[in-house]
């Protein structure tokens, strides 16, 4: 039950690495809907590999091939299947690896949990898995478009080198201008070249990712156990990498007292709204009308292009040095499968809201 | 689906603030276990306000009462319905709540979704609400001391006093010996004398539980979109109040870079361990066999005993003062119901990690 | 999760025979119908024992209490809890029951799978659990009737009298009249007949309960997995008792061929219908406008006052006499039990068909 | 959610007729087990139309590519895509159904439902979705296997002509042995005659499965709402064109009294078992170590090779005559359904069983 997400919405994803492909099964789509297959194509090549000096060298072309659910361009109501064809792998990188335990990796909790792994590649643990999250996350996209939603993310920090302000403080529109997917064009030259310096050193290096959703209805979320922002964190730490989670003020909201940080409402030429916005949108569990915003904080990637010690799968000590072509930094192709899960989490959340009365 | 917790072992969870009591049904709890009734008594008695001079006046003698699914003092295998009665309740200190949102609540949020709100002290948005998760936990909790683990939460930071180290530098077992539930009893006494003077300006304040798991066997978690961290976010974010979530290293990792961050493995007599634990004892989303620690931020309270503009049900701009009992800070009382919830997820992946193999 | 039955719908069921009492949660119910609770009482008595010479002489109050979700009369979109307490229990009527397994009861498949078993009056295993489901159906059935849907069941055979024409050939007006709940009055005089005389014998006998729904609107269901039909038979052989299911023209029309059974489409002034219904208004899992019915096959009841052979806790064979005091027939209050099953399933059949298109 | 199958071990499926191909996700299956890939063709050879006189002459090779989940031959506990192209469509000989509804087809109910149909073929409706199922259910009949669970189904009647006596009385090695799957091979010649002839009349057949489950362990099934027997129904009733399920005596159990129904336990050399079996192997829900059997009755196929009133799509009354291979009688492709879908549920409630205790 656990390559599923969703309730109504429900992608159920499969694929590894080094198999023959990662594709996925989307469940509860809505019918009726066109489906615009070159912007799901176009999302897709946001997350591809090699799209800059900053990321990994691998070249996966990364098409995507529905399978199903699709008639005359419309969704029809039944599961979306679809599948991208692993291709330019490099098998030989991970030999390897057959009989070591990469530092911070997956290889020894998988083994240990199902007696057996596919050492190539990470196998199912592998973040070329979020392909699946992508392209059923566009279909999402579509469908929130049709109802005003927009969710729009960006990299607001790389290691040390952070955006100091609120997303409000940032022109959205330059994401897509630069290669690391950040609206602060001075910083972006920063972090890029921070990136480089760490890649020139076989080093990794984290960030944060922020996400903003402007024009959600209010009333999306489920009280109690199904709150929106419960459901949003499990989204984003499903993502590989993924280490915290904060909307709304967060941490950094702890130094005020409920006085200063309280939300007053008011009456905006009619519409209820509040004065400021440290709930991040949602109280109570449920969207209030505001701009959702929230971060997500993702480590540096484990595999390093540098000796280390672990053990291998005797439980021998030895070391290991990585091969291959690998990521320095996962922000810049983190930012569209933030977007990916929090579509995927809305339109879930819309649908389900639509059974709340007769 | 949303007032459920849980995949095997499953909370369903009932009942309002000011109705006729907090209630649930414990599914999935497996059969042939001693249930300590007194044990899960003591457990909410922690959680019972009235505690001491930082937590509401309120005295709620919250007895738990089970309804069914224990015979001759053992659980059945059947499900677990239980109920605490509300007692003690002062409605009438919500009638000025009738017609008005208060800021930063659930209020208005629920009104637009559901068309219809009981307004007394919060209704279903209470926190009272919690009582049902700390009964669940206390079961879940004797459980898994069968299985050796043990999950301890305490109060790390309030406002701007915080404990600087890591949970590995306190004395865990002073927790219970002060009310603000804090390992460090220098930074307790500061912690409890901010919320003192916080309580009598009407003002109330936050903080963060730090929660640590220890002996949890490896394996547990499920990849992809049910990794341990993932679950374990979702059910802390569903707490009231609750704003942000970081395990491991969180964002307080994000200025090391891979090779410094990376827990190398080693043969520790036999037993393959990690050197370091920046993973936060989750590699892939399951857990490695290290301690688990994660922190939970939460917000102060809403609820402030000063004038707050705000808007009536009919959108007129109005001002409020809210009456009653309040807690001027979650902290101490978060506790154990981060507990309960970290309790609640473990055993239910325990039990799902038993269908990994035939 | 067994104990809980619905997916946006979901009534969560508790409680044993002899425990404290029978109770439930309904989650998912929409939020602002007025809670006619009257009805759901008067629901509940149809179920209740000791309503005529061919039932159980057992008197159960079976008063429901509710304890949530329902504010100044109207359901709030918060989960409703409720109980009906236990009373009037004869529990030394089962003391004989300890250390034997009564043939064809639950008693020996449940000690071996939990381990240990409440044995008085069956605990879980007891039809008195059925109580939630008469609730929380009627509660479904409130909803149902302002969609103008109406469901209607009673006794088509007990034993070897059966009616033998289909539900259109009966006015179903007059199923009340009877304490057998049968349309036809002289064939329930003749059921009526047969059941005390079985009873007299000590012996048990079973039957058939046919349901009829008019005015479901077209489109409920889910084609492959969810078909309506597959979810209605997995509703009714979940009550006790239960051994058979079919819709349409079932088992029966197995004799005829496809030209004989198709149900060919006209335009009836306006609207499309069949001009017959072998289909049971029911076409490829999802309500197409026309009457649904099917057919529940119940088994006589286990418990017989005469001596049996079995084998005790320690498997040595003995022989058993049931005490107490028995239904020797469980038709007349099933069909309370197979309309609030068939409520829930279409109510929440309903909601979900809410989210099919945006 | 309505396109997957099963609890812990999950079935989603995705296709249509006469889209790419029938594909699937097995998520939950047993990690380390090994998959005998011809095994699984072999079952769905079973399962492919032409194989005979009496079945549809169209020719498909329905080769099952397995696309992840499965390293060095055996089971990793990831999920397991898979994929049967769809091949020799064609999709012309449907053209003439774009703007007419089928008679006691899927046609009207997915219009009105989606407002969009694929009319290719039946498109989603078609029973070429089954081909998931049977490749799922090779793999649960594996595992299945291991635990020396043994599941055969059959043909028990077509029309009118059927097996008087219960499964005990037939040699079910007999059943691959006739087109029919019959294990009475007279009747079985009777049959496919019968089939034959309402071939040649360009009409279709009905009839019934009986399947039989030996060496079932004791325990599994869940009671209340997750009977054991209410999920096979459910399954069974899930498969296109099933109108009935009854295990045990079921419907014809109705005129015995309970004296003669209950099955009496006895102590046969150390093992409990029963004299008798009308209970089908299940009581209270949960298997009691008795062969469980149940039967399926399945409606002659909508689809006849001669004229048909009906209404096309803009509701004017019309005639239809298809056109096409098609099957005159599902019953013998029917078993490896069935089948299939006793396998998936089996293995599904086996992993369930084990969480019972800690």
């Amino acid at each position: 039950m656990f390559n599923s997400f969703g309730n109504i919405l429900r992608l159920t994803s499969f694929g590894e690495s080094h198999g023959k492909g990662i594709g996925g099964v989307i469940d509860g789509f809505p019918a009726g809907i066109y489906i615009d297959t070159d912007f799901v194509q176009r999302e897709l090549d946001r997350r591809r590999p090699g799209q800059s000096r900053i990321t990994t060298a691998r070249k996966e072309g990364d098409k995507v091939e529905f399978l199903s659910g699709i008639f005359e361009g419309k969704s029809t109501g039944c599961p979306i299947g679809f599948i991208v064809w692993n291709e330019n792998q490099h098998s030989d990188d991970y030999d390897n690896l057959k009989e070591v335990y990469r530092p911070s990796h997956a290889d020894y909790t998988y083994k240990v949990k199902y007696g057996i792994r596919d050492h190539r590649g990470g196998g199912r643990s592998s973040a070329r898995e979020t392909i699946s999250r992508v392209v059923a996350g566009a279909l999402a996209k579509i469908a929130l478009k049709q109802l005003g939603i927009q969710i729009t993310a960006y990299t607001s920090q790389v290691g040390p080198v952070r955006l100091e302000e609120n997303y409000t403080a940032y022109n959205l529109d330059l994401i897509e201008s630069n290669p690391v997917r950040c609206p602060d064009l001075e910083k972006a030259k920063e972090m890029e070249d921070l990136i480089f310096k760490i890649k020139g050193e076989g080093d990794t290096i984290g960030g944060v990712v922020t996400c903003v959703v402007k024009r959600c209805p209010i009333g999306l979320g489920q009280p109690v156990f199904g709150k929106l922002h419960a459901a949003l964190s499990a989204a984003m730490l499903s993502i590989n990498a993924a280490k915290a989670f904060e909307y709304g003020d967060g941490f950094k909201g702890l130094k005020q007292k409920g006085s200063e940080q309280n939300d007053v409402f008011y009456n905006n030429n009619g519409r209820i709204e509040t004065r400021t916005n440290h709930s991040g949108g949602i109280q109570g569990g449920i969207s209030n009308g505001q701009d959702i915003y929230f971060r997500v904080a993702f480590k540096p990637v484990a595999t390093v292009l540098m000796e280390q010690h672990t053990v291998n799968i005797s439980g021998i000590d030895t070391t290991l040095k990585a091969r291959g072509r690998h990521d320095p930094c996962v922000l810049p192709r983190a930012v569209p499968i933030v977007e990916a899960m929090t579509a995927l989490t809305l339109l879930d959340y819309y649908l389900i809201d639509k059974t709340t009365q007769l």
